[in-house]
């Protein structure tokens, strides 16, 4: 099974060069290049994957709804609980106490699905439904590559990840800061920030939920950018947050702001229970997802009393603790199993699903990439409709890692072309074909595979499929070698996205106005 | 979320030590040991996922008769051919023209399930229905670990590996030579293999279709080991054999030689195609999978025409070639879709189903560890009741890896407890310990948490939680390294399988005695 075998067709079939057999022979293969499939939207063809029965699922979700009225959920803003109040729920302090048909009638004005739109329209996405989107990884602290280390997050790594996400066409959207850029000043970071995300790349972005006036200002420079009125901007999700139960039980105030204003706003709003099994949740999976479920649907609720038919989605993140050193562990068969059910609790729900491609690996190696594959195996069969943190994720979310984003990319890339669906016809189940070559021939040759083999298969941008003697002489390259070749070759080629020259204009004005004017006051 | 943040209860949380705090936070958290979760049998709990409807699989296997019919396939066995003849086939030299009605009469009479045993029966398997083995890697030329590179595959080496297979409790099985004992001359190489296969391990063995003599010498040493008579034996499954055709289109001597005989003696056999789309099977995954189904369902056939009733599988091993080098791929995303295809086509059938935990890598890296779980994916969600060359394989199976057979055995243990069913009760949805804990509290300290940690969470050999600065001193391992230490750790807790001494001078005696005849004959 190497080329050697294959007789005289072998060097057009082997990847259409034309040189002679022997010629051939004589040169290694080289190794892959970064050609990338095309930015594209996936559907998921396959049903999901239940974990639990239906009876089992309705245990849950009614043990939630118990949490919710019995135990209730504390809301650490005064708004929120304004508006419970005046919803008719039990507040005494910071508690809120959620009666099960409230917490439902609210959910269910939660749209099934919905777009999230980019500056660029063609990059612009759908969520929920049987729709798969992918984003790269989200507010590491921490950054590293091969060649450099391992370093804090700084503007130099965060402007380099957000051009390496945009190049690279599996990530869909950025799922917030590819690393936290700690060298600029919290007043003004998420100006700067939030201008390079929106002019470095065109695709949907993301803000975080920091008080009232971060997120008026990220969505003003996202109206700029888009280049519409705020009218248009309320009816078209174009900025997207992430909003962490302060589990157990509890949603703090900054959080509750950005639910107050994007919502408000119509932008597109995903509750994640931060649910570790064994610390800020129930030991047993299945108690941390009656708790996580708790967390999300007082969550789901809140934004449809803030706005009803606001585009929320229902974010799954239990996983568990390392009970040996505490630490979270990811990419674990509890996490499977838990984004799997939070997949079903989450059309139960009727809201489209995040789950995550995580790991708690510190380098590059095999136990990063099996923790993440184990990662989108429980979130793509679960039926998950937003892979969170798809791209670069590394050290259980410490640290970006570039090499790590280029081989998430190409794994993301093997899922998309997972999620084609295989086409059953008579020109592709081949019946003449396999008439035409019999018993013991070969298919190198025949008209069939002319016609097909130069896209019949997905070509991977870092698995290196050369033989052993090949691979050796050329080094003996790992994945991580390849990755960190691919990252320079893919930053060479980073083409930055066309912006109308009054709208960058108009950016670079709200934003040098914004840092005159000092920004967001801090208390530090 | 590191140990130092819980409170008083730590040192009892982070895995039952019982020093006090202060000392626990002085002392980084050692990695992993070789503790493994015990040998168990498994058990599906997820519906498999079908990648086509059920029209298409009408389609396929509708397709696959055709070919069987019009094409037909060679036989190159005259007795293979006299039976076909005998049942009504059309025969024309080589050819065997097989009528769909006559194909699917026979695949009818296999059982659906069956039992493979073990000459300890603790370690006897099931085969088929929801269960799910895994074997280790059969039949690599070359063998290699970090510390010695790659080599040759001898005798030393073979032995080492039988005895860490043995050791690892994710291995329900061996699927044949975990490397190939070149440096014993083939003549005598079954003997000596098997014999350690059957003293060095008490788990469920192959043996290899390599002509009547071969197939005889292994099937008396079985029934020598379980200390059973020839009646027994033909009653209980005790060898299996791995029959691939080769494709396209043929079953050759040796492979039918070991159908003829172990099907007659009411032994396991694997029908396994060797269907690599665009090169022995169409580049179309939909036309690999019509040929894999005609040779499987034709080899299947066979079986029942020498003995109605005998236990076969249905093997899947459905890949790509890199149509640059020729070179197989596996893991791809074109394996994983033909992985379920082949568990929908085999279920159709009414066979187990084998598939296989494959890559293509040179190296154990992320590549290795991503093709090998992409592989795991396909296969357990595509409903394989048996996973071939589960531990082990490297290089496209090539060579044989310790370090990967470790790796992929903390893999299958993910999977494995993947698989075990979530528990859904009062207890575990722990909505009273919620309560208890109220909102923003931790679950560490209470009663539910202090019951249940110790077993609550899968605890992997190889993956290491600590965090950055622990592994950082620790000299910054990578599962590489890991599993290099794990290989002399396991290594060095073998313990040999007790044997009944008379058994163990009358395996000596038939080993020795047909040595001394000088095996079988090699024309080499």
């Amino acid at each position: 099974m190497t080329v050697e075998d294959t007789g005289e067709n072998t060097s057009r079939q082997a990847g259409g060069r034309t040189g002679g057999r022997r010629r051939n022979r004589e040169r290694p293969v080289s190794p892959p290049g970064p050609q990338q499939p095309p930015w594209q939207l996936l559907r998921r063809p396959y049903e999901p994957v239940r974990a639990v029965s239906d009876d089992q699922l309705e245990d849950i979700h009614r043990a939630s709804l118990r949490v919710l009225a019995e135990t209730g959920i504390n809301f650490l803003h005064p708004k929120a609980r304004q508006l419970w109040s005046a919803a008719g729920a039990d507040v005494q302090g910071e508690r809120v106490h959620l009666d099960g048909e409230l917490v439902e009638s609210l959910v269910a004005q939660a749209p099934e699905s919905f777009r999230l739109h980019a500056r660029n329209p063609t990059h612009t996405v759908e969520v929920g439904g049987d729709a798969v989107i992918f984003g790269n990884v989200a507010s590491p602290p921490y950054v590293g590559d091969a060649a450099g280390g391992r370093r804090e997050g700084n503007v130099h790594d965060f402007e380099k990840l957000v051009r390496l996400s945009q190049t690279l066409n599996a990530v869909h959207v950025h799922c917030g800061y590819p690393v936290e850029p700690t060298d600029i000043h919290a007043s003004v970071r998420h100006l700067h920030a939030t201008k390079i995300l929106l002019t470095a790349s065109d695709k949907a972005i993301a803000a975080y939920s920091l008080g009232a006036q971060r997120t008026a200002d990220c969505l003003e420079m996202v109206r700029i950018a888009r280049g519409i009125d705020d009218e248009q901007l309320d009816r078209e999700p174009s900025l997207h947050t992430v909003i962490n139960a302060s589990s157990p039980l509890r949603f703090d105030e900054p959080m509750l702001e950005g639910i107050l204003h994007l919502s408000a706003r119509n932008q597109m709003v995903i509750v994640t229970p931060f649910t570790l099994a064994g610390a800020m949740a129930p030991v047993t999976v299945a108690g941390a997802l009656v708790q996580q479920n708790a967390e999300a649907l007082a969550g789901i609720a809140f934004t449809q009393l803030v706005r009803p038919g606001s585009p929320v989605v229902y974010g799954g993140f239990t996983s568990n603790v390392d009970m040996r050193s505490g630490s979270p562990a990811f990419g674990t068969p509890e996490f499977m199993k838990a984004a799997m059910v939070g997949g079903q609790l989450a059309r139960r729900a009727g809201v489209p699903y995040r789950s995550s491609n995580v790991c708690a690996a510190n380098a590059v190696d095999s136990q990063s990439a099996y923790e993440s594959v184990f990662s989108l195996w429980g979130a793509i069969m679960g039926g998950a409709n937003y892979v969170y943190h798809g791209a670069g994720w590394l050290e259980g979310g410490l640290r970006a890692s570039y090499e790590k984003m280029v081989i998430d990319a190409d794994m993301l890339q093997m899922v998309a072309s997972f999620l084609q669906p295989l086409i059953v016809d008579d020109a592709t189940m081949a019946v003449e074909a396999i008439a035409e070559v019999g018993p013991g021939g070969h298919f190198f040759g025949i008209q069939h595979t002319q016609d097909r083999y130069r896209d019949a298969f997905f070509a991977p941008m870092v698995s290196d499929w050369r033989n052993y003697e090949s691979w050796a002489e050329a080094g003996s390259p790992t994945a991580l070698n390849h990755a960190s070749r691919l990252v320079a070759e893919l930053t060479e080629v980073y083409q930055e996205p066309p912006m109308d020259r009054q709208i960058a204009a108009e950016l670079d004005d709200f934003v040098s106005r914004r840092v005159a004017e000092g920004g967001v006051p801090t208390d530090f």
